[in-house]
């Protein structure tokens, strides 16, 4: 058994999907780590950046089995920090941002290990951006609100019909089980035709998207076969996409090469 | 004059204000760019990394002198993408959470330039992650909601108002200077007792944090000198942490080695 002051967990995030997003605090983590426990989410290609003797350990979703309970991740991080020096947990997106990071670092800390946090780039804010949408803009919208399209106990927030209500630019995460129920309270608060996207698999290879508005979107999206993981974006910063503009522009280039 | 297929601006992220929190993408653009032009939030120890070559352009505040206007920033972006082949315009945080990049990126798309954005970590969630603050935590608070503490127009954000009538985590940027007028929104709303912290430079060595509630957070603040640059953070997830127990446990291991 390692001592208690030298053992460390490290939970870190990998960024919304290019492996390039991720922080070099985090990749710096990746070299160093004994070993790493990691979520479905998280970039292959990031694996490959670990030591010689790293241990890979996926505590993800496997496909057709039984999820990994919060219960058995708790217990397999204060497992391999008895036993190695450095743990690194990562997690995609920003941990902290609806993952279950903190409760993760909380129940190690009550056993006397030594805790550090490094945030990452949070699909929240990476996803519209890679659609070309900013989540803010001067004289357009001033603040973002960003929400599960569930709660913990399987039932909408009550932030959500509140959200519609204000003007802020609403960023919906795993709302894409319930993206129609969700759309109606912003169809029914702002207005049929307030602007929506969805952004399947941000900054990826595979990244897709569609624009349109709160009483089309679902269907839009259906139509491309975009389904979860997915980044719902509602307000007038959708019209602001740079995208529209630079695929134009692309192809006046093209025709002009043709 | 370069043809206009070959001039490209980068608008990226530098992150919260530890230089390791930048993304490797953006630390390649550092490296690779002819023309960088920077703000007073980005870290100078990232600029180290630029190429031999590389023109750095200060655009942000000069102490005493007037700040750069949008306008000349602008035309500067575009004046070197005409005669350079990679400009890199350098933010702190993500370029899309209260920067005017997007307005910056689409000056220079109507000009014929091609544009990429690499988002960055956002003080909004890396600030309060730093003094140990998680934005989300399931059963305690499944949304936050990221206002500036002071419109374009000079006004305060209506939403400002309607965030404290919500259940969500509030993290307000640029709120210090009417940080007393903002607070009392929230103790009217929600309690004198809400919970609130304020994060100082945060992720750099010169980091501060208080922890109070929304009725003393001011003073506090004052009494430990922390004003700008700063994040404010208000909800319960202020009271789930981490920090106070890690310290109380680095004091007890000091107590046990003295």
């Amino acid at each position: 058994m390692k001592k208690l002051t030298e053992r460390k967990v490290v939970l870190a995030g990998a960024g919304p999907g290019d492996p390039e997003l991720i922080s070099v605090k985090a990749l710096k983590a990746i070299q160093r780590a004994d070993v790493i426990l990691y979520d479905a989410l998280v970039s292959k290609e990031l694996l490959l950046h670990c030591s010689k003797g790293c241990k890979l350990v996926y505590v993800g979703k496997l496909k057709g089995r039984k999820e990994f309970s919060q219960e058995e991740i708790n217990d397999l991080i204060v497992f391999y920090a008895s036993r190695y020096s450095y743990v690194l947990r990562l997690k995609g997106g920003d941990p902290y941002v609806f993952g279950r990071g903190h409760e993760e670092l909380e129940y190690a800390i009550r056993r006397g290990i030594h805790v550090e946090v490094i945030p990452g780039i949070s699909s929240a804010i990476a996803a519209p951006s890679a659609a070309g949408i900013p989540v803010t803009k001067r004289g357009v919208t001033e603040s973002f609100w960003v929400i599960t399209g569930m709660l913990a106990s399987g039932e909408f927030s009550s932030d959500l019909e509140l959200a519609s209500k204000s003007s802020a630019t609403v960023v919906i995460l795993m709302g894409m089980t319930h993206i129609k129920e969700i759309m109606k309270f912003f169809s029914e608060n702002r207005s049929p035709l307030e602007p929506a996207a969805v952004v399947h698999y941000a900054s990826t290879d595979q990244q897709s998207s569609v624009k349109g508005n709160v009483s089309n979107i679902a269907s839009l999206a259906a139509k491309e076969g975009i389904s979860s993981p997915a980044v719902i974006v509602v307000g007038k910063v959708v019209n602001e996409s740079l995208m529209e503009e630079i695929l134009v522009r692309e192809e006046i280039k093209m025709k002009v090469a043709v």
